[in-house]
């Protein structure tokens, strides 16, 4: 199952806000709905939001409705797939190609490029390992396969055995509601912790690698993820623990020149102060909500692209053949 | 208020599970209902554990309740005021002392000690400063004052403003329970963050420092204290910001070494998989729930103590009285 697809004439989306409790589709007909369903998280995660928006830019050019770009663009300002995506749509519509046809390609063509990273990164993982993994880089972030997950869905494939520590992923618990259930699903034991405890297995020398997607990556290997992202690179590396970043070439951004410049979207405060409709602090507190940060290159040890294991330091010189920008 | 107190015949305990929600007092009457206080968290925090451990024997002695010393050091692995603050009680058994006496003067101590902190650690707060903290380590921890909070409450009754980021601390959320409820009663400004937020917040330049508490300090200055502590001083460090651990003598362990030796507490996988009596993952998932971790010395700025501020390396030279052992 994917996490959207195309049906009778409106995009079904999996309502990830509701996994692992409900599995409930919901349907987007034009792209004002699918633009609700990214900012209200119906369905996240950089590569999967780029498809989405490719649907709804369709969607939306058939219903005759205005600023497609303008306004599926400002829904998330973090992940760079959306952008790239956009870029594509309206290409395509300069081309007059069928548009529909044109976000189904996109969609494909990310599923296509998600196996590939999958297979890049497969032979990273040996027997008996323990990968660590942060919030949802699995098939329900990119319609398919995974970036982060795609390695351990090949691996396994492949007859390896191994196991994954899964950190909840506070504020939004992205770990225990989605990457839980998808490791569930596809069978790869894994062991579910608070975000807090992964430094404590690093140091102990039982984690071997660590596999985490983007957001945006920026042209000196900058990248920006989930919260938290930023804090298990450098523990990792203070351990001498293996950190890569899958993630598709679309997910590059060669304009930005470091991390600095990479929009944070700061969410609601209501994510920190609730779990699951339940209030965690008194009425009245305040919460800080950044909802990604910024590791630097440095702590990456490789991007596992759909072209190979890529070093920091050799992003800029990707040949990344964006579409021309609107 | 403070967060233990004998009255009657019983001692009184606020019940920190409740907490912020419900203001309830549990009396102990016996040993085994102060076990049970201190096992089942009604009472937890390394200095409150250790003097509600001590009224523990004094109430068992009285009852006639047996293996006193053995039953209550089993309650917790990692906290090493209970092992002092229970010598304390056998040295005044040997010597006849009245044991309720002797615990009330153990706890005044204890909270004497951490007024001390307080003064100690105030200086290092300026005017505008942001101050990371983690875990709880107030009067709730202490009985009152507080060791990590202690400096702040000692800087606010001076007159400076700053504000405190608040970890909520996953899995049992002390930050957002107990944290934010005391500096919400005191009056201190705070925001709550996901614990992932730390390092975003310390990698921007806008924490100044970080203060925490610790259950156990080794020889060569290795902390144990909550799960997560690790990964904020790692960051700290990386980021040339100031991390402090506020504690009394009673938390030093001249007996190890390093932090190596120390036990680390696994408790419930329900404290990862629940929040607030709502699951956050599917039936059948499995959770690993290392309570604490130990932070090497080489992260630790300095401690802050009833002596005045101790380096990493000085500690093995302390003249740390410890009672005799049982």
């Amino acid at each position: 199952m994917r996490s959207l697809w195309f049906d009778h004439g409106s995009l079904c989306l999996i309502d990830q806000r509701q996994l692992p409790f409900k599995l409930r589709i919901t349907r987007a007909k034009s792209m004002a709905d699918v633009r609700l369903c990214i900012t209200d998280m119906v369905v996240r995660g950089a590569p999967a939001i780029g498809c989405a928006a490719a649907f709804g830019y369709a969607l939306g050019k058939r219903r005759g409705e205005r600023r497609l770009y303008a306004r599926l663009l400002a829904t998330r300002p973090t992940a760079f797939d959306l952008r790239f995506a956009l870029d594509h749509m309206t290409n395509a519509d300069r081309n007059g190609c069928d548009l529909i046809e044109a976000a189904q390609d996109y969609t494909e063509a990310i599923i296509e490029k998600c196996h590939r990273i999958g297979k890049v990164g497969a032979p990273l993982i040996k027997d008996a390992d323990m990968i660590l993994t942060h919030c949802n880089a699995g098939a329900l972030a990119t319609v398919d396969w995974g970036t982060a997950l795609a390695p351990m869905r090949v691996a396994r494939d492949a007859g390896t055995e191994f196991t994954v520590l899964v950190d909840e992923t506070r504020p939004r618990l992205q770990g225990a509601f989605l990457t839980a259930w998808e490791l569930e699903n596809e069978g790869i034991p894994f062991k579910l912790i608070a975000d807090n405890a992964a430094g404590h297995f690093l140091s102990r020398g039982e984690v071997d690698l660590v596999m985490v997607g983007a957001d945006r990556v920026c042209r000196n290997g900058d990248i920006a993820n989930k919260i938290g992202t930023y804090e298990k690179a450098v523990v990792a590396k203070e351990n001498g623990v293996p950190f890569y970043v899958a993630a598709p070439i679309s997910t590059i951004d060669l304009s930005l020149s470091d991390g600095k410049q990479i929009p944070i979207e700061e969410r609601s405060s209501d994510e920190v102060l609730f779990v699951r409709g339940q209030r965690i602090t008194r009425h009245g507190a305040c919460a800080a909500n950044p909802a990604f940060d910024v590791t630097p290159a440095r702590k990456v040890t490789g991007f596992l692209t759909e072209f190979g294991i890529v070093r920091p330091g050799d992003i800029k010189g990707l040949n990344v053949r964006r579409p021309n920008p609107a």
